[in-house]
């Protein structure tokens, strides 16, 4: 990138305060950036920096006050970090390599049909009957099995799994080692035996959903896992056979779905969140990392612990479980009285 | 398939309420069914489905309780949920294709001992000494290290790992990205360093076990890590070094088991469980999700929490914590009269 | 291995107690050894076993107090189990076959570099202008990306994954289906939309380093995700993007570390333990498993909970929460008066 720190302001309606002719030719994070650096400040944790920050301009908000002088030029926008990010993915954009062709190595059965221009890696594997649109990218050693269907533009980094009868939108990224449509884990006792439920549904990933690495998506028992449109998931996440998850809802990494729940859309699931089986949760969640969900939340609500309970409540409640030997204490002051 | 209602209630000691001669199809969900369609209703949530769904019949329980009458048919039998999911095993078997052949690019060591009718797909890799039964089946770019051995009719779906000294029994399943047989997590301290214990011991899955998608087992440091017959993970779990699960327990994704411990057969453990090294816990015993187990556990008992306690108490317990304001307000009160 | 009592004695400064001279031919647990085996006395837990042991020796402290006299031999040492451990290297040593050369089926770009003696297994692929050091193993399966560093005698096992611009030290073990590299979990809001934010940034994993199997380490958006010398990571634990974890410190199985998130040395995390983002943790602390840290700890402290707080006042508080219900009955008798 070659900006002046004006040029920047301009790009994001911005107001330069400081020297606006300086000149920006790399990103950086405001506590490592050297000389030429951009920079931005988003999060509070990190005003200190910019004293000591090297980086010649930095994105802030409208708002921020600033406590005494700085020597970096402050550009003042309505999102830093948003407008950073604008320009990561212009500069990114230049970096990326567009990769087409089939690699040589790569066995793709005779009645798949595949777009002209795919990039297929080496010692992929495709099955029979599968489709695979225009724009598609999938990386080596990847298994896709047959009946499967993958939209424009999807990427499926090296080493995913994509079972037999899986249907992935456009625009989607499955990372590495993510596994769609595993059997679910469903069994019937049978005496002291637990007899495997056969999985013959399907699993149904809509547009733009990102998957993580090592991540798994159980297939259904019938019908479908359904994972709809501009859903994140972060790293082994677990969902299991027959979940729904709705649009643009958002699950960090390690978190597990147990089987036939319903999620709502625009919901934010933190990390190491269990959900139990058969319930059905609204839009608008927020759920604390570490939850343990085990019964229906209508829409908006925020929740923490284990059994998930109003986060407020939560919280007042742990406040006092932390002087819990101050409280038994008085208690016990009463008693002697 | 194709059935009459009368026709499945005589395979399962059925009694027909409604129509006996309609024709089923295929199998669904109470909720999501069409005409023609053989449902089921186990769990009490989906009862207010009975009233809109469109299933030609659904299979109920002897007992279950009719509120009001329905359109669809009901046949009545001892366990719904059982023969339904006996239909479906029925159903599937007639769609399962059976695999056969060695893929010319699986690279086989001369010393490896194959039965005739294996599968191995492509892009596998099997080490010497390896000895492999008769009907197993090994999908795309798995990896089997040296002097391993698979039972008979065992299935490894693609991208399993298993190292070196592994021992797999028969008509066990191996999901995709499973690794069986890694170096434990053991260290001895010298100075500030940590230095790798070697793993020398070996892994032993007996017959009937399934193991989930990208879930671990470690190889013992010396002697056996062992899984027992009827045992069944979900996703993401890890089995650390030189543990040991009685048979017929079933383990929930996302739960870790520390070295050396013990569990007893039969157990039903939730996901996300963890439980600390060294320990012996008993038989039957349900771990409720998410618990942290650091102690030994008796026969039969249900515990929650972490640490992980009397399920009963831990919930009297959990039933004040959520009220907790409440008490310190009672006690307030007292401490100013 | 051949040794008598007398020679393993001499070997690690210790004194005999019983039969110096029988003849110690393997290495066995306590409660699995046969005659002929040298075991180890340490955890306490195994006392009992002393008694019933067939093990011929038996290596316990030098400050071990025997209840009653027993009939193995004891070798009195100042640390058992790092004897025992250096003896189980010594063994595995000699096991141990050093592979060497370049299966014909990996596929390595011509811009790559590799020294000469190293392994690189089938159907491995590496990328444009990616150095590999002398004694480097890369077993099957495994993906390397481009501008790719990896230092002498690093391990990857089969399946390993590597993107593009990853810097791996030198005697690094990483172990199957390790995914390093991977996109962080970083997305702007967008109205409903999450868009995803590039990551331009790198992994430098440092010497001896070792990642378990199925974990995952995110590269950072700008920068670095940082892991240093010595660190330990157990199976499936994720390491987010612009995390940096001082040396020496050790992370058992499943624990998640959220971005940004700064570790120091020397620190022994539990599993399943969460962190969020944007923290600064000191050196030498100790976090229980599975405990949720939300907050900064200083140097030298031992945490537990979610959120965690100090693991003494955690105890304390458990304690009480465990007989809550005795308290509410004390309250309301109080109440009564």
């Amino acid at each position: 990138m070659n900006y002046t720190a004006l040029e920047i302001a301009k790009k994001y309606n911005g107001v330069i305060e400081g020297n606006g002719n300086i000149h920006l030719t790399s990103l950086a994070k405001i506590q490592d950036a050297k000389t030429g650096c951009l920079s931005f400040l988003a999060h509070p944790k990190y005003i200190s920096f910019l004293n000591s920050t090297k980086a010649s301009a930095v994105l802030v908000h409208h708002d921020f006050k600033l406590e005494k002088s700085v020597k970096t030029t402050l550009i003042r926008v309505s999102d830093p970090y948003a407008s950073f990010n604008s320009i990561i993915t212009e500069t990114s954009g230049h970096k990326k390599k567009k990769h087409i062709g089939i690699h040589q190595s790569a066995i793709i059965d005779s009645s798949a049909n595949l777009a002209d221009d795919v990039y297929i890696g080496p010692y992929v594997t495709i099955g029979p009957d599968t489709k695979i649109a225009s724009g598609v990218h999938v990386y080596s050693n990847s298994y896709i099995g047959s009946n499967v269907s993958i939209g424009k533009d999807t990427i499926l980094q090296a080493r995913v799994c994509l079972m037999d009868d899986v249907e992935i939108g456009a625009r989607c990224i499955l990372q590495s080692g993510s596994i769609i449509g595993c059997d679910g884990f469903g069994y019937i006792k049978k005496g002291e035996k637990n007899i495997k439920t056969p999985h013959l549904g399907k699993v149904v990933i809509k547009d733009e959903v990102e998957i993580g690495a090592n991540s798994t998506v159980d297939r259904a028992t019938l019908g479908e896992t359904i994972i709809h449109k501009g859903v994140k998931l972060d790293n082994l996440v677990q969902i299991a056979h027959n979940v729904e998850i709705g649009s643009n809802t958002v699950i960090a990494a390690q978190s597990g779905i147990a089987g036939s729940t319903k999620i709502g859309s625009r919901c934010t699931i933190g990390g190491q969140v269990g959900i139990i089986g058969h319930l059905v949760l609204g839009d608008d969640l927020q759920i604390q990392g570490q939850s343990g969900v085990i019964s229906d939340i209508p829409n908006g609500k925020t929740v923490q612990g284990t059994p998930a309970i109003d986060f407020k409540s939560f919280y007042k409640s742990y406040v006092l479980f932390k002087h819990f030997p101050d409280l038994e204490n008085r208690l016990s002051k009463l008693e002697k009285i």
